[in-house]
This record gives structure tokens, C-alpha cells and sequence, in this order.
């Protein structure tokens, strides 16, 4: 299933997505939360969808993130060779883990506002895992039991906040807007192989990511389990599991975002996104 | 006044504590959470206190965090001049913020647990803001217009997973029942002064950790206006202002943790909490 929220910012309804229509399911789901998740709503999903004759939406006025605010958003940072090679940082040898603030949730058309003061501002096309189930020392063998499903992520970074205003990440990567997810979650029957997804992005039509995620340093079993050994990871929490060689910073001279630049992005069986940057304004 | 959340682990019910005793206030108010600051709980609040006859909750079976969980729990590092200095590090010329997992939130008198291959589970004794409402590019000068209250919080750390383990510091600081909070939300108006509060922490009944938050490097309107500067603060969010000298990892050797220690920690004007460090069990 491919899993859709659509309406107004913090309005969101839920919906799913089949064969390139949106059918409202709000009158059976409030959101797809925690609760949702904890409370077996994938298999009840697909019950109301193999059952219950669902109202289609039209023109949905907006599509959302795909999933309700997580307790968590956490990232793997270097988890690509050649991203870590263009950042100039070693290749990690466990995975390097952030949170980023799930107050940057946002909607994968949505715009992406640049804060104040930025000077650069940055893309990263990213693979993400939607946690299905409470999962705390988890083992590898098992790790795909807690895991509901994946959607695209475009981890829109700040770099001078991240790396020049002192300590860990978190400035540059909590900023509002910053964590445009979807446009659909798609459940984990929905992808053959997570480890073969080809992935892209442009920037006003030009290319500058491609990869796929074979190229992974910690694959999806790999990486759940490790997170899991030093927190609980909760129904709905999202693990964005790093972005490869392309980014703004990585280039010579380094590219940031300026106002009217757009971003498209994409991954196979995950959609695409489309944000334009535009600068803060009161 | 002074809020509590009194009740079983996530389902913890509103109440206010007056002359010692605790009052119910769940038939008015479904939680301190996002909603309750953002809809003027506060002024709500204090008009049920004032107009209603409640009723007295004489045992509480548990005391919860003081607080629901919150969009993210922001914490200041190295905020204190004596606390950088026993670390090694040098005094930062900006706040340095880091995440904690909103999933490591605890009661004040819960177990901490030690996580399984820890070895350096450390205390912080922290003071900790909660925000009233959504604060953005917010200044110094009305930075306390955006402050409901305040709280006690120790801010527990893995020192091996937060500095040994690679990257950030999320490792080390968002394991679960890391973030013991409360014992109860004390509002604005209840604290004179914010910047001359005495705070100690103590390890089995000895002394570990003594200052006053006139120490701090970056006060309270600093660190609210610096970090709105980066992303927008959510009512209900918590920042931790950081913690100073005495914690384990700074002594001469290091001190850490070990099954069946007491931490016993207060501040004026915020209460005190006790928990026990346990080890980690399936």
C-alpha cells in the first residue's frame, strides 16, 4: 500500500494511493501516528481497502508528509563512500547518528524556506525507513519485523549551522522545513529489494545526485538494529539513512541554494519531490 | 504554580501541586502537552485553580515527568565555565545545542536504566525551560514573553556512546529513561530569579555536583532567542540549559554509574528527584 496524508499543513487527512488516485480513509484512521502504527493500523489499512468502498479525492489541495510528527527523526550521516570522500570526512566505521528536529517536517511540494542569515543552504536525497513497531535491542535477522515501510527524504541541510557555528549538527538540520518526506509511504511489500533503489535529484532541472542504494555503508537491517541498541525506536519514528555524493558542499566551488531554485528529487517506487527555496520572510 | 503529571507510565493525569498537596485537574485538562500551552492552558489552568473545588490526589501511585512529551528536547552543552574546563573542552563563544530522543523523557523518581555494554552512564544535574508558545527569530529582550516554566532535569549521559562511538552526541544522550524530568513544572511567576538558583546533585548521599545558574555562560533569554534563530520552538518544547562541574566523567579517575546507585539532585525553587541506576534487563 502506499500511505498519503493530504490537506492543510497540520490538517492533514489520510489517504492512500492506487494506481495514481487518492482514496480518502479518514473516516477510518485519524492519522498515521504512533498510535496508528502501534495499534496494527497497516493490517487494519488493508482491511478497510480490500473491504469498504473508499470516496476517491480529486485535486487534493496539498499532499503532506507522509507520516504524522515521529517521536523521532534520526539520520545516518556518511553512510555513502562517496559522499563522505566529497565531504572530505573518513569513512565512518560505525554509523554516525543525528537527530534532526521533527519540527522540520514538512510536505514533499511544499517550499523550503531558507532561514535568515544562511548562506548555505543544501540538498541531500535520502532513503527512509518508517519504524512499525517498538523496537529495542533488535537483532539484524529480525530487523525488518519493526520496520512498516520507506519513503523518499530530502534532507535539506544549513552547512555553515551544521559545521562553522560550533558542535554537533543539530543547527544546521532542524531549521523549519528541512525534512520534506514522501509524497507516499510505501509498506514494505510494495519494494522488492531496498537495497537496489535508484535515486536522483536536480536542482532547477540540472542533475547533481545519482546513486542507488546498494551503495549503502549500513544497510536497512544493519542500520535498525544499531540505532536500536542505544534507544527505543517507537511505532512512526523515521531513520533517514544518509545521502550520497552530489550536494552542494561536495562541489568546487561549493553550490548553496538561493531563492527560486528549485529541487526535484526521486527514488524508484518512492516517488518524486518538487520544492522551490524561497527566502524567510516574517 | 506548580505542575504535575501523577499516574502509570504514559498515562499520566494533570494535577497541581498547592502547600505540598497534590490536586486533581485531569477533569479539565487531558495533559500538559503541545495543545495545553498553545490553547492558553496557563490562564485556564489558573482560573480552575482559582474558581473549581478539586479534589485532593493523596498517594500518587507515581509522579511522571512534569511535561508531555514535546516536539524535541533541546539541550545547551557546555554552558558552564567549570563543566568545559573538567572535560577538556574550551569555553564555546556560541550556545552549542544538541538533540536528546524526546523517547528518553522519565519520572523524577523512575529507575534510570543503565543500557546493556554501558560502561560510563554519568548524571547532570540541568535546569530546564519550557517553551509557552511557538517562538521564532524571537529577541533577547521578549524572550520571556515564550517561557512557560521551568524545570529540573537530569540530563543522564553515556559518555562512552556520546564521544567514543563516532559523530554526534545522540548516541550517549537519548537512551531511554535518560531524561528524568520534573518534579513539577514550576511557572514563571513561581521563581524570582532565574539566574540565582542553587542546584546539587549527589551520588548515594555524597556530594558530586554544587553551583548556581548565575554560572551560566548563555541565560535564559540568550539561549531562547539563539535557538529560535535556528528553528521554530514548539509550546511544550524543553531546552536544557546544561549542567556544571562535578559530573562523573570529569573526576580524577572517572566515576561512573553502577547498578543500585542513588541520584539524588534538587534546585531552589524546582524540587527535587531521587532515582536508582539499574542495569538493563529483556
Amino acid at each position: 500500500m502506499k500511505l498519503v496524508r493530504l490537506g492543510a499543513l497540520n490538517k492533514e487527512k489520510t489517504a492512500v494511493l492506487i494506481d495514481g488516485k487518492y482514496f480518502d480513509v479518514s473516516p477510518f484512521f485519524q492519522d498515521f501516528n504512533e498510535a496508528f502504527f502501534e495499534q496494527d493500523g497497516l493490517k487494519k489499512l488493508a482491511d478497510v481497502v480490500n473491504n469498504e468502498i473508499l470516496e476517491e479525492v480529486d485535486n487534493p489541495e496539498r499532499i503532506g508528509s507522509c507520516v504524522a510528527r515521529p517521536s523521532k527523526i534520526i539520520c545516518v550521516g556518511l553512510n555513502y563512500a562517496d559522499h563522505a570522500k566529497e565531504t572530505g570526512a573518513a569513512i565512518p566505521t560505525e554509523p554516525i547518528l543525528f537527530f534532526k528536529s521533527t519540527s522540520a517536517l514538512s510536505g514533499p511540494f511544499d517550499d523550503v524556506i531558507i532561514p535568515k542569515n544562511s548562506v548555505k543552504t543544501d540538498w541531500e536525497v535520502e532513503f527512509a525507513i518508517v519504524i512499525g513497531k517498538k523496537a529495542s535491542y533488535v537483532n539484524e535477522d529480525n530487523a525488518y519485523d519493526y520496520v512498516a515501510g520507506y519513503c523518499l527524504h530530502n534532507d535539506i541541510s544549513e552547512r555553515e549551522f551544521q559545521l562553522e557555528r560550533g558542535g554537533n549538527w543539530s543547527k544546521g538540520k532542524g531549521c523549519d522545513t528541512f525534512a520534506p518526506l514522501g509524497p507516499f509511504l510505501a509498506t514494505k511489500d510494495e519494494i522488492q529489494d531496498v537495497h537496489n533503489l535508484n535515486m536522483w535529484l536536480d536542482i532547477n532541472g540540472k542533475r547533481f545526485q545519482t546513486s542507488n542504494t546498494k551503495q549503502l555503508i549500513f544497510n536497512v537491517p544493519q542500520i535498525v538494529s544499531y540505532i536500536s541498541q542505544f534507544m527505543t525506536l517507537l511505532p512512526g519514528d523515521v531513520i533517514s539513512t544518509g545521502t550520497p555524493h552530489g550536494v552542494g558542499l561536495g562541489l568546487n566551488p561549493p553550490v548553496f541554494l538561493k531563492p527560486g531554485d528549485v529541487m526535484t528529487l526521486g527514488m524508484d517506487g518512492l516517488g518524486e519531490q518538487k520544492q522551490m527555496a524561497i527566502a524567510y520572510s516574517a
